[in-house]
């Protein structure tokens, strides 16, 4: 039977062309870009000049991006780069980041003061605990620019103003890996010191992720090695993998979010009927991200009978799912009956309307079920 | 026309087999092993059990095993794990490992104290240096099974004996990333801690590697996220890298190792008349690696003659090859009207005889220009 996959925030299946891509680069291309001959030397020049599409999608200078293994990748070598850099102050996140930022500053916890910044009940940062928060000795922000659960899209243009109005000095960073071809940002607009990103959430490959940092950026190498072309984190350039990212990234076209924007809105639509539901995504969240919570209900419950149709959604994020209440949920203080009903649908360019309508039939069967 | 590839020691080209698996895994296997629904769970499932190769291959259990980005990631990880799971100590390495590893431990130079050990001419560790290092407070041993440069074979049974004889709390770690295929060891039989490897020399897919780390050793993790599956390393699993990975340790096959054998013996026989040469590689080195050295001859030039007509060297490692003398080549002491003229050929199972007997044809002309 056919896969009916909604769980696009945890991964994503490599587009036709990007895996193409990949077994071109393995089958011709798969020399060390740090080999000095002719084979090694076109490698590396076919990658910078496809590494030219961050500055058509992000607006930002290519040269100043480095490949990292992955978003968690690039968030821990950015938080724990920019820390050593620094050889104290404070450090201020929020309490829904991904456990990669969270785990990263928990560890740093002895030698710096960090702050963890609540949100509202959609999962929205407020300007003003920000603002409470800032200090001189503030040397970082950290705040995604959109949540992996919720889809909640923070004001990160309004959020980098307020920081560097307070403390020039300050660092902003922000975790785009469920940004990327999901919002249009340009960031040359932006006070954004540094940003994340993944492939695999984007039809490309797993395992390959990018980090932009803007130049003079104070920050202190977290990885050892030797590389020519990315300095930062100096390990062999995996040629198929940045390939497939980059040719991912050549396929994002802006044009899908308003059909996933219609298929959202398709899906609310459907959802209208069922009582004792409670929308947990904001109306103005990502259009790929859904959350809702149903009364007294348990959320891995209807995954599992979901998941016996081939239909496959999350009650969480995916890298924490074994989790009883994840971070967020906790954060936006849902009430008790909606707690553990908690389920995420997450959409893509590649889904349709006749996999709502099953989804929607097996997801109103399981709930009579439960009732 | 076609390509003569003796670079294998930079990297090699994945095989059919492993990038069909890749196609495969990108096109039916792509969700998040970490997710619970019975998609990502056969995902989870299929990696464990093809993850088992690594008790057939090291003969290590499978679930001491963590995947990392490659063999950088996997030094990194390792000894920085270490260091900081011991607060203070003295670590001992050589002078003639990869960068991962020496510039890791130069990172950790202000809070431990490290020995970097001589080598001979051939680049072999001794057993009394190490004996003369050894201390109460050693914490770690790091030397590399197999030379990337030279292909020198290190005695990694009698020095792992003696350093847990000497002190049975110091951790033994080899980075194994150039002995992966190349030679058959039973690591159960050896007093090594932990295990450092690479897929894209072993014809699998670039990005990916891994770490043994044996149960029960003093170890702080290094990277902050979340994963069911690979706890020392909690990035989300790269399905394609890790299926990739994983078939070409099976296609490992050590009646490979005669044939490359007979390949070097073939070059070096072919290689005797030419006067003011110097094998750089000890007799019983890898057969995988062959380092020599003209008198008075610029190992660029040749590189670049060769690389002219397609055929491809190294000088040195390719991870450090923009750099003038590596610290190999400068530990081995080599003679001064030698130093320069340094090239590496490295050889994979899929080299034949006639590409040797081009590569010396070009190799005398190029010789021949430079007298």
């Amino acid at each position: 039977m056919k896969k009916i996959y909604l769980d696009n925030a945890a991964t994503t299946k490599a587009s036709d062309r990007v895996i193409t891509e990949m077994i071109n680069s393995m089958k011709n291309d798969f020399a060390n870009a740090n080999s000095i001959h002719d084979f090694g030397n076109s490698v590396s020049k076919k990658i910078k000049e496809k590494k030219k599409i961050f500055e058509k999608i992000l607006k930002v200078p290519s040269e100043d991006v480095y490949f990292t293994a992955g978003g968690t990748d690039s968030n821990n070598i950015l938080i724990k780069g920019i820390a050593k850099a620094h050889k104290n102050g404070r450090i201020i996140t929020t309490k829904i980041e991904h456990p990669s930022i969270l785990e990263t500053t928990k560890s740093l916890e002895e030698e710096y003061e960090v702050i963890y910044l609540d949100v509202n009940e959609y999962g929205e940062v407020l300007e003003s605990s920000l603002v409470e928060a800032m200090t001189d000795d503030t040397i970082l922000v950290s705040i995604s620019y959109v949540n992996s659960e919720l889809g909640i899209i923070q004001d990160i243009k309004k959020l980098s103003e307020t920081v560097k109005r307070i403390n020039k000095n300050t660092i902003f960073h922000t975790d785009f890996v469920q940004g990327l071809s999901h919002i249009d940002v340009d960031f040359s607009k932006l006070n954004v010191d540094a940003i994340s990103m993944s492939s695999h959430k984007i039809h490309g490959p797993k395992g390959i992720g990018a980090l932009y940092l803007k130049k003079n950026t104070k920050f202190k190498n977290m990885v050892y090695g030797k590389s020519n072309d990315n300095i930062l984190v100096p390990r062999t350039l995996a040629n198929e993998l940045i390939i497939g990212f980059l040719e991912a990234m050549e396929e994002i076209d802006y044009a899908n979010i308003k059909k996933v924007e219609k298929l959202k809105e398709y899906t609310l639509e459907k959802l209208k009927d069922i009582k004792d539901i409670r929308i947990n995504s904001k109306e103005n969240a990502s259009p790929y991200i859904l959350n809702i919570a149903f009364k007294n209900a348990r959320g891995e419950a209807i995954l599992n009978y979901l998941s016996s149709f081939d239909i496959y959604i999350s009650t969480g994020s995916a890298c924490s799912s074994r989790i009883k209440v994840s971070n967020v949920i906790s954060a936006i203080n849902l009430s008790k009956e909606y707690i553990d009903g908690v389920i995420r649908i997450s959409f893509s360019k590649y889904n349709e309307k006749e996999e709502i309508d099953y989804f929607i039939e097996k997801l109103k069967e399981v709930l009579e079920m439960m009732v």
